[in-house]
């Protein structure tokens, strides 16, 4: 099936990109603060509409170049396919989160300018199996920084 | 902005879909499941993926044609832009849910036909304010059908 | 890579949805008008933008359920990868088109009411090579229809 | 009406991004070529199929970080609104062109890493009426550079 649910997200970095390796292929995951804006015609102003959290997760070289590149705060768009992963917290409760399993991540030009630069990467060394869980987990417990406006 | 979430979400109507009029527009909200499927290439197989419940909410002509064509069950497509809505629950507690506000709903043609009809619609009459909060306290309690897999 | 360019396109079927059988699975390939709709504040009026015509193409499932479903005029969206085909014109002349190679289609109902069925459809039978160009050329001479506005 | 059809466009820059400023707002016109590669099981091995070519326009700030930021050859992801515009050739010849009207522009991290800056722009200075015709018609007399593949 090619219908897969696809969003595409932008906003700013709320945690930092750390890359995790203790998987069969590096990957990451952060999470992305996005506060639309809506004009109020009445009083001709803009006005912040409630901010949405969304974990993001990523794989291989789009992991490795992301965690190289993004900061707290950097506005970014994120493509990616949404999807719902269940976990058990440290109580023994069970948890289901929404993730965003990226495609694209890439810092957003109506914000500011970028220098790009190619990176050779080796191929990842295969280890173990995956700590979406324990990362899901761990980012429940952390103090999410409030990224720049 | 126009830099708005962009979902396209394919799933099966989960509840019924019905018009609420006690509002400045017709509007409705209603839930979809979707279920992803993956090839498992070890085991030559399709299998399901966990289901991501998806609250939809559509106003005026779009929420009108959706009441009177969507059945509980049916495969459909949704796109709209990814909101959070906090509203607070019958017990006095805050809470956060992920709304889809669509701008297009429509049955999939990949899992069957349809049949399609103009409609000639009235202009809404005006009368009171949205009553979103109050649906998806209703929604939470409702016990949700499971869609035709 | 999944990179794939993704477009949603939003019109009115502007030539007939055939059933195209001589090749490796049945498939369709179609014409669709879109007209964008500008809103003009001086005026206080919408104008129509320039029509850009789409070539939809889609296979198997997804094209027997479309030729089935869809008339000249019909409102619909289509999501699909968008791709260049080159081919050749009767005169010989090397030719470029874009082809949108749909994974959705389905009927807005922004526009009207659907009715849906469930189909059977049996495997498609295999025969022979793809048609493409072939359909290309006859989709250029053929006099367009106007879709209904 | 927001059923705009949008597109998601991943490529290389082929021609250099300027910035124009003889008109309301500055913009940039430059052209983004697509080549998609697929996984041909035969062969186990990845083939390229044919490069789309695609004009993107884009005004205001997203323009002014685009010309500062993109370099011939720098891989892409465009989202936008794909349109049609009607221009006149040197020969007076009457010519459609399809533009990619962009929301975002992007260096895409799946290909390498970037530094993000922020800048602050001043408001554009308005002079004159849009010049895109001029420009459409000089993008197809240019001699387009090949993007490192």
């Amino acid at each position: 099936m090619s219908n897969d649910n696809i969003l595409t997200f932008h906003g700013h970095v709320g945690t930092s990109v750390e890359l995790r390796e203790g998987a069969a292929v590096p990957w990451v995951l952060f999470r992305v603060a996005s506060t639309p804006r809506q004009y109020d015609q009445a009083t001709r102003t803009w006005r912040d509409l409630e901010t949405t959290w969304m974990s993001v997760k990523a794989w291989r070289v789009l992991a490795q170049n992301a965690a190289e590149s993004l900061t707290i705060g950097d506005p970014v768009v994120v493509i990616g396919k949404l999807r719902t992963e269940s976990w058990t917290s440290k109580d023994g409760e069970p948890r289901e989160s929404t993730v965003l399993e990226a495609t694209l991540i890439a810092h957003d030009l109506g914000r500011g300018v970028t220098t790009f630069r190619r990176v050779d990467r080796q191929p990842a060394v295969v280890t173990s199996s995956d700590g979406t869980v324990e990362a899901l987990a761990e980012l429940e417990g952390q103090q999410v920084q409030t990224p720049a406006a």
